[in-house]
């Protein structure tokens, strides 16, 4: 029995099928081959890196639609490769799923994959569908930087001042306002809408890397994406350079909505600022006078949050006994609990 | 309680150690930033692939052992690029994991992938780890061909003739073996064991394409891998060339243990020759002198199959009235039925 095209199954258009209808999200001239092809531009690097996102661990129906899961699967790639200095190139997309799964909902899918990619830069080269019991989206995004232009980790320094490009703890309470529908009924219309795109749009912030190039010498620049939270970014960082840090406590870039409910007491949006994930802000350690040329050309939220010490340790200074940071309160995708 | 070392679990171990583990296989410069960064060499494009393996549809424990799952995971990314007429540079490895999954498993896979990678060329750059219900194993292989010195599938033209690499339908029987333990009862050890090893340890056909640098101009070649079946690949070809051909039943490299098994009638081993799939090696569009040329130098099951003509069809030639093939026959791997 033929199904009518808006409730047709991806098990109905077959392998060949779903191909034809993902290529349409394709440049023309690199469909058809067993690979993409691509020509790298004389002096620069590549960076490459891959994200998983898995139904029922990373996304569901609840609380990301399907054209969200599609500029999130993109977003989080790309916000990899402004953390690391790089503009977009392109992108492949491993895709496991159920044979039930609606067409509607696949070609949602890279919708928001081509919104985000129109937003930021780069092309869909190609990649597989397969069949599994559980939606997976696998993306691997290539970028470019200039020679020697990398952000690395290794390269925080004592002296330096760590830098966050905005807010943190929207995504985690976007997240809180999708699962508890209750939670924070106090919040404003804006505030509400600030939070939900926060958690559901995240934005890859290649502005920031416009914004330095005008102003400071990169070599100096050390950094990484706040993805997993601030306070495991700045401990990364840290372990990766050999160094420690303390954090000012009343610096740390809370949004300011967490404040705006009683849902929440002002630890628990500390905690959500610190520790919630996914705010895809850029964490930068750079030397003070850099610092204070790049901060005013960023947006609200953006804050110079502490400094680089010589020891190995992170510290939360507050009006108390400085508290130590360490990975293990960090956010963890791992033994996070799934969203269904 | 602490669990010994050797039934640890990757849940045991949590994000921080699995990471850890598999950082191991990295090469130690390209470890802890958000993306691996990599310097492409002058001269040469980029080629990149991906390809998804998911358990229970692409292997399952009864066929493949964790070591296996490794090796099969780079070389079908691998024979990508091979078929493209590209050296290995190297690939990122994005992985759903059950909490459940013994962390031996997880280290036989990447033993697996080095002992490949350590055949063939190409480093892990490395790529994610996240919870899923459904093991997954997403490839993303890098590889470099020389400026002008990619295979692409459109260049098939008439007064081509094509040529296969080696043996077909091994892998197909080597899954039979393995499915079905009194099927092939009456196979010798050592055709046995080639079977399995089509299966489990497929070749990505660099080799071909070191022979063919030493003979032809790459420019006049059309190709691809028959990945997906012998059949498959000549309809593929034909169709992004706009051409058709003629294949001489008689010159199919049929693996000849197919015909040492009275499980197996001539009839079938064609059919899982044409159609079985997995067999990973290149099916090439060529001039007839540079085959001619070629064709010594490739190991035993090589083979001039057919020859390409000006209209749109492929047919098989045997004894009797031409038949036509088409892709709605061949291996699917979005309708195949689960191993497991």
């Amino acid at each position: 029995m033929a199904a009518s095209a808006s409730n047709l199954t991806v098990g109905d258009l077959g392998e060949q099928g779903v191909l034809a209808l993902l290529q349409g999200f394709c440049p023309a001239h690199i469909i058809g081959d067993d690979a993409a092809l691509l020509t790298p531009n004389p002096g620069h690097q590549l960076v490459i890196t891959t994200d998983v996102l898995v139904e029922g661990v990373h996304f569901s129906d609840r609380t990301t639609s399907a054209r969200d899961v599609g500029w999130r699967s993109a977003a989080v790639n790309l916000s990899d490769l402004a953390a690391m200095g790089a503009s977009p190139l392109g992108l492949t997309v491993g895709l496991g799923l159920p044979p039930g799964l609606s067409q509607h909902w696949l070609q949602e899918v890279y919708m928001g994959l081509s919104d985000c990619l129109q937003t930021y830069g780069g092309v869909i080269w190609g990649g597989d569908v397969v069949r599994s019991p559980t939606i997976t989206v696998s993306i691997t995004a290539l970028g470019e930087v200039p020679d020697q232009g990398a952000i690395l980790r290794h390269r925080a320094q004592p002296g330096h001042v760590l830098l966050a490009t905005g807010w943190h703890g929207a995504s985690r309470a976007g997240l809180e306002l999708l699962l508890h529908p209750t939670w924070g009924g106090d919040l404003n219309p804006s505030d509400r809408a600030a939070l939900l795109q926060a958690h559901q749009r995240p934005v890859p912030r290649f502005d920031v890397l416009q914004a330095l190039r005008q102003c400071i010498c990169p070599g100096t620049i050390a950094g990484m994406d706040s993805s997993d939270g601030l306070a495991d970014a700045v401990v990364q960082l840290c372990r990766a350079s050999q160094v420690g840090a303390i954090l000012a406590q009343d610096q740390i870039p809370i949004h300011p909505a967490l404040f705006r409910t009683r849902s929440l007491s002002p630890l628990q949006a500390q905690d959500w600022a610190l520790y919630g994930g996914e705010d895809f802000e850029l964490v930068l350690s750079l030397p003070p006078q850099a610092a204070a040329q790049l901060l005013p050309q960023l947006e609200s939220g953006a804050a110079i949050i502490g400094q680089i010490t010589p020891d190995l340790e992170v510290y939360l200074q507050g009006s108390g006994a400085p508290q130590r940071l360490s990975l293990e309160s960090g956010f963890q995708h791992w033994s996070s609990p799934p969203l269904m």
